[in-house]
């Protein structure tokens, strides 16, 4: 075996260097803020499973997508491939330790055999909350709320909830499918009603297998005439009452979401101005726990697409420039100065300010250009004439200024910036 | 394949339920909170690698506990085992992006085939930093720092520090050693003369193949009197530059720490009081990358035992309860109030008190036994007398006092709390 590496990674997965991974970090922390704001607890299960677990509860398709190999005990073991069916298992062997209604956050990686693509990837975050336990509509709009709340807490400009009823709109196309074409084949083309022209999408449908361009139209016009449900209403009211504001969510009869298991209300997040679909989505599914583990729990939550968002907050531009490096760089004048560059370091830190001792003895030019490349604002050089004043040279490398401050100074003047 | 699932854990592995999961976090925070402080960087590598990367780097017996498949691509896969190779390959694959001395930390899961047995794990999470390009021993005071306040920051009581000069060791020892004899078997006697008799250690050593009685007699004395070096000393005193406490550090000429790669400074963190081994430890390593990815880089880190501080804060009782639940619950008193729990919710969270609405309409006592069993500290309830009069019921579930307030007093009264 070859001692040397080859610096490879395998398609589809992904290094995150310090830029990228601070702002990753940073968006997770504005997200989790409001998790626990509204009193999701975090939950975090292995990422190795029984293969029996996650096999056939995806679909057929999906099962080829599950990374799954037999370990050296001869199980046959699963990387995680969604957080649904794991907290299912949670839920049927803890139920007497978990709450009642047991609202949960996790936020962890998931692995699928998938052909990689732009924007497609073999391990990705996923980030869900769901509240467990409750049919009540109350848990939809705690879900809707949690959610508007933690796009906003990230920062972006507009946010747009779409909102819609799986119920409803099975009943409305229920009758217009045949074995040729099913609900979500005729909502594909439906969904595009907006853009294209009305005769376009009765024609697609006729296509597909309706018996009719009469019967294609009448599909059409029931699902977008469709009026918003009670149920739906007493959501979207509930979460304004929570403090999302009204033009934010949208009824829109024409939503349908990929997952086969919804049952009621399904909603999707997108944000204006960045137009690469949905950056979230999710609903209620009363039925799903109860195949899984035979305990009937209904639930309700929203898979955030955390990859979407990290690329819409650099979009739009909103993350801090203070999340993404050093503050200051306490440079080495020479061997006999060390000892006060170690002692101003120790201060800084002692007083919260985010500080790097230059690590090596180098002429100064070179610490300076280290810092410059490293995007560090403030160096700070003490030489023998500022040793013996007691005071330090604080540079500010955006500006080029630089000023002879106390120490005392330095750190009222950083701890404010 | 059975759709349901049988609620069982791959041996070895983990779920981390709520309580347990935020005293992770906790401890996590703290951590980064000080690894950032001390310039840090964060990287992630992927959960898979190819399995070429890994295999051959860890020594033979380790190879067997790597996870590899054939993924379905039929390329050799496997788990990560540790932080410092995919690092290596960073290093390596980015040399142009990083900057000169990367100090960076990285704190994810590895994965290890490992007999499961107490406090040891299949997955288990890692927390390293390590700073790479510069023999400096500034850069090994940085880490020792790092790693004392990284401590001090959880609110560990005690913290000590050992410390060693793997170099002298082995120029101490190499003269003792035989082809039945090797250093760190030597090591592994002489570590034990705290506790034994030195006849029983000496005759240990003659057990195992060192040639008399007083060639043992003067390994064990050479070891044992061995002078700390000038570079361990540097060491040592920037450590105490840098806010150290000089009493922290100690000097143990029979420290070894287990890994073949160090070459250098090693140490390790023990907690006075919580005797069940070392905490973390590391120590400097300037050839393995070399070795590793060809290009010549020394480096200096260490790894947190992050299972066994989580055991120790848990000992110590020093996770504050404040991270552990909810403050508040919303109760709802009826429907036609439910509008005013809503509202008032939605003031709660606006104000950054962590708040859970019922989610449910029940008897109000069945949603505060709810607030019982979950630990919530403040409930309150908004019935009709309340709602005409502006202000709520507050009711603290510890003392079982309450009291009517308006909602600003609430929000003055827990955002002190």
């Amino acid at each position: 075996m070859d001692k040397k590496i080859t610096p490879q990674l395998l398609k589809g997965f992904r290094d995150f260097l310090p830029e990228e991974k601070r702002k990753r970090d940073y968006i997770l922390k504005k997200i989790i803020e409001v998790f626990e704001l509204f009193g999701f607890e975090p939950l975090e299960t292995p990422t190795l499973e029984y293969a029996s677990l996650l096999m056939g509860k995806y679909g057929k398709e999906a099962d080829k997508l599950v990374y799954s190999f037999k370990d050296r005990g001869d199980r046959e073991v699963a990387l995680r491939y969604d957080q649904t069916v794991p907290s299912a298992r949670v839920l049927s062997q803890y139920q007497n330790i978990l709450s009642k209604y047991f609202r949960r956050y996790q936020i962890q990686n998931v692995f699928r055999a998938d052909k990689p693509q732009k924007g497609r990837f073999r391990e990705f975050t996923q980030c869900d909350i769901d509240i467990f336990g409750t049919t009540s509509p109350i848990s939809d709009s705690e879900i809707i709320a949690a959610t508007f709340f933690a796009f906003k807490n990230v920062g972006y400009p507009k946010i747009k909830i779409l909102i819609n009823d799986r119920q409803i709109l099975f009943e409305t196309l229920k009758s217009f499918t045949n074995s040729k074409i099913n609900i979500f084949s005729i909502i594909q083309s439906i969904d595009k009603i907006d853009k294209d022209r009305p005769e376009k999408v009765q024609k697609e449908l006729v296509d597909k297998g309706i018996e009719s361009k009469e019967k294609a139209r009448n599909a059409i016009d029931s699902l977008v005439n469709t009026k918003i449900s009670s149920t739906l209403q007493k959501i979207i009211d509930f979460s304004v009452m929570l403090g999302v504001p009204k033009e934010v969510i949208e009824f829109k009869p024409v939503l349908a979401r990929g997952l086969d298991y919804y049952t009621g209300m399904i909603f999707e997040v997108s944000l204006p101005g960045y137009n690469v679909g949905s950056c979230g989505g999710g609903g209620r599914y009363d039925k799903l726990i109860g195949q899984l583990s035979g305990n009937e729990i209904p639930a309700v939550g929203i898979a955030f697409g955390f990859d979407r968002m990290v690329e819409a907050a650099e979009y739009f531009g909103i993350i801090s420039n203070k999340n993404q490096s050093n503050q200051v760089l306490v440079t080495i004048f020479n061997k006999d100065l060390l000892g006060n560059s170690l002692n101003i370091a120790g201060e800084l830190r002692k007083n919260k300010i985010t500080t790097e001792v230059y690590p090596a003895e180098d002429r100064i030019d070179k610490q300076l250009k280290y810092a410059n490349k490293k995007n560090i604002r403030y160096v700070i050089i003490i030489g023998p004439e500022e040793v013996g004043k007691g005071i330090v040279v604080l540079k500010d490398m955006k500006t080029g200024e630089q000023a002879k401050l106390t120490i005392e100074d330095v750190i009222k003047l950083l701890s404010n910036d």
